[in-house]
């Protein structure tokens, strides 16, 4: 089916720049952009069906290509006893904390896990996302990490847009090994990560790199397994100290390193040099109430590429919006509305290894594309909060509108 | 009609308290609630309509008690150029700040006004909003402030929503006026405000008093005027600096002082003892990163109520969900949850002098309420940004759901 998608503005985003054709229009034929330009030019030969577009602006699918979108219970009663000045010590006696979102997701079936990511994703769908990356990192036990990556794979199967499940088994240290971390390493390598890899469960591997996670030592074991099985790698660093995560990560040659808030230049130097994406987590940052910002002009100096993701989680990142995550990257980082759309579309995709097949609008790649009821592009970092109208288009077919 | 709501949690927020009912039902007949309480105990006479609410949390519909949702433009490419390096100056020159937004005002028809404040006024309606509030204030002349209320008025009568209209003629000073404060102050006294109100275009009566606006004398004959009209008053106060207009209102009896950083004990006092509510806005808050808070500790001592808006403008507060400012409310002012819920509900409705009709739900009361697919109310302040899932009830009728 060939499809004629006319009277639109498109913004292409290659390279990272709007690249705004003003008068535009694309033919798609089934999931794939077979030609997109100037409206008029085209060769309008065996088009199955037109689409006015209403003078609406055309941007690639969003990606968000970092979230703990699966996980059981939720912590808005912990965000409440905060807030009502209860001490630290009183919540974690109330069973607060990630060992609470464990303890619910080991207690929680496939069936309530995949129901309640459901509803996020939805959420996440409605403002333009079609293409998420979700983690394990919840279970951290063999059973409880399969059920997760299960869980994964089936929200990939039902839902209209295309998920990666990345292994994050390496999140923290399950009470069952406590003071035993390297054991808890040499499990995950040595059995775990090759069973869920030969089910077909695993596109990448991913571990959190801080004092109170794994030490870069630990990191690296994985990192090396993850390797032999021919996975690629990404890494959560300095988040909240400088433990040179994202330059180990860099020289496994990693797609991305996330967070980056204490990132120093030498490791900049090392991510340019091995192609690897910075990923900034705004909503992280706003909700902790961090002051310590990422080094985005060194990261524009050494021409690392820098994608925004929503770190959907229950304790530190409850979101679900992509699109404010623009904006907080504009507000808080000081990216500009360019970047900040770049970080969600073609930088995006380069964290997930797919800049091959989205991320930009060209002829040969996915026709997955958002039509927002907008002018101009800084629109979309511009607005705070609410969901903009817009139809979302995932590989041909419009799967929302509004 | 009378129609039996049933299978659903209450929080009636009377007094600015949850009172969660877990097992609810209510009854509402036309646009009033005729009873609600435990699941069981109505008696189920007279019903002729029954709806299963599925479980889900129903609170007063949401009260966005300060906006400036109706305006010319937009300031998108503002926010681009600062974010790019641009100086004020530069800015300035391309036609930037408050003077790009009340010229696009001035050149706008009513028509287009219409149009574009209605697509706002949807997204704060998705998001669960069945009360705004609008101000004039980007017109500063007789015909253009007068067009605005025309269109604040148009939109209430179209929209299924109730939107109060606020004349903030003394707003800023036009370039007309340049160098003759006083001379403007007295136009608006003398001949507009008069003249707006026979037309009943007016529900209350706002200013800014501010260095960059108006001094508190100019406010105080803008107030004079309004209390002579029998026109209640509000004001813009204390959001930059410490000037007293907080006092100044309460001494007028406003309704509410909004803004308010910079606000100091004294006149808390004083909105304790006139019964003025103190609006926040931390959108505003956050799109400039202000540092200086308002001083929730002592309005909690003084039980001054605080409301939560969006503040929505162009310049300073792009605003599309009231929920996301409960949220920041949370997060950046450290209210509970419960505050923040309070403050877009029973306190907002205070703040628009309508705690009679609206802001809790009771018998006699408004039949406006949200049924929202969550759990607990905290988590309308946890989750950040995107949409939750809802039915919203405008007067007994159903007018949104997703
Ligand atoms: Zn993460
Ligand atoms: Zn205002």
């Amino acid at each position: 089916m060939r499809i004629l998608w006319r009277h639109c503005q498109i913004a292409t985003m290659e390279a990272g720049k709007y690249n705004l054709i003003p008068h535009a229009a694309m033919i798609t034929d089934g999931p794939r952009i077979v030609w997109l330009g100037e409206a008029g030019t085209q060769s309008d030969d065996a088009i199955d069906r037109e689409v006015d577009l209403h003078g609406r602006l055309v941007t690639p699918g969003l990606i968000d290509c970092h979230t703990h979108s699966v996980f059981g219970g939720d912590r808005s009663q912990e965000f409440e006893m905060r807030l009502s000045g209860e001490s630290y010590a009183e919540i974690a006696a109330a069973g607060g904390g990630i060992i609470s979102t464990v303890n619910a997701t080991r207690n929680a079936s496939q069936q309530q896990l995949l129901e309640s990511a459901r509803k996020r994703i939805h959420a996440l769908r409605k403002d333009g996302v079609t293409t998420l990356e979700i983690k394990s990192g919840y279970g951290l036990s063999f059973a409880d990490e399969g059920k997760m990556l299960q869980v994964i794979r089936a929200l990939g199967a039902e839902m209209p847009l295309t998920i990666f499940s990345t292994c994050l088994a390496a999140h923290a240290l399950p009470g069952e090994y406590q003071g035993r971390a390297d054991e808890y390493i040499d499990e995950i390598c040595q059995r775990w990560l090759p069973a869920w890899h030969a089910q077909g469960l695993v596109d990448a591997v991913d571990a959190f790199c801080e004092h109170l996670a794994f030490s870069p030592q630990q990191v690296e074991r994985v990192f090396h397994k993850a390797q032999q099985l021919g996975l690629p790698v990404k890494l959560h660093a300095e988040q909240l100290s400088l433990l040179h995560g994202a330059g180990l990560a860099a020289r496994y040659n990693a797609l991305s390193a996330d967070h980056l808030e204490y990132l120093c230049e030498e490791d900049i130097a090392l991510m340019a040099q091995h192609s690897t994406t910075a990923v900034l987590l705004p909503g992280a940052f706003y909700f902790l109430r961090e002051s310590q910002q990422p080094p985005v002009a060194l990261l524009r100096q050494h021409q690392v590429p820098m994608a925004i993701s929503s770190d959907l989680n229950p304790g530190t990142s409850p979101v679900l919006s992509l699109r404010l995550m623009m904006n907080m990257a504009c507000t808080l980082f000081r990216l500009t509305p360019e970047e900040a759309l770049a970080g969600v579309t073609c930088h995006a995709a380069r964290a997930l290894g797919i800049s091959d097949r989205c991320g930009t609008l060209q002829a040969g790649k996915e026709a997955s594309f958002v039509a927002w009821d907008i002018t101009h592009p800084a629109e979309l970092s511009y607005w705070l909060g609410g969901t903009l109208s817009k139809q979302v288009i995932y590989q041909g077919e419009e799967v929302w509108h509004d």
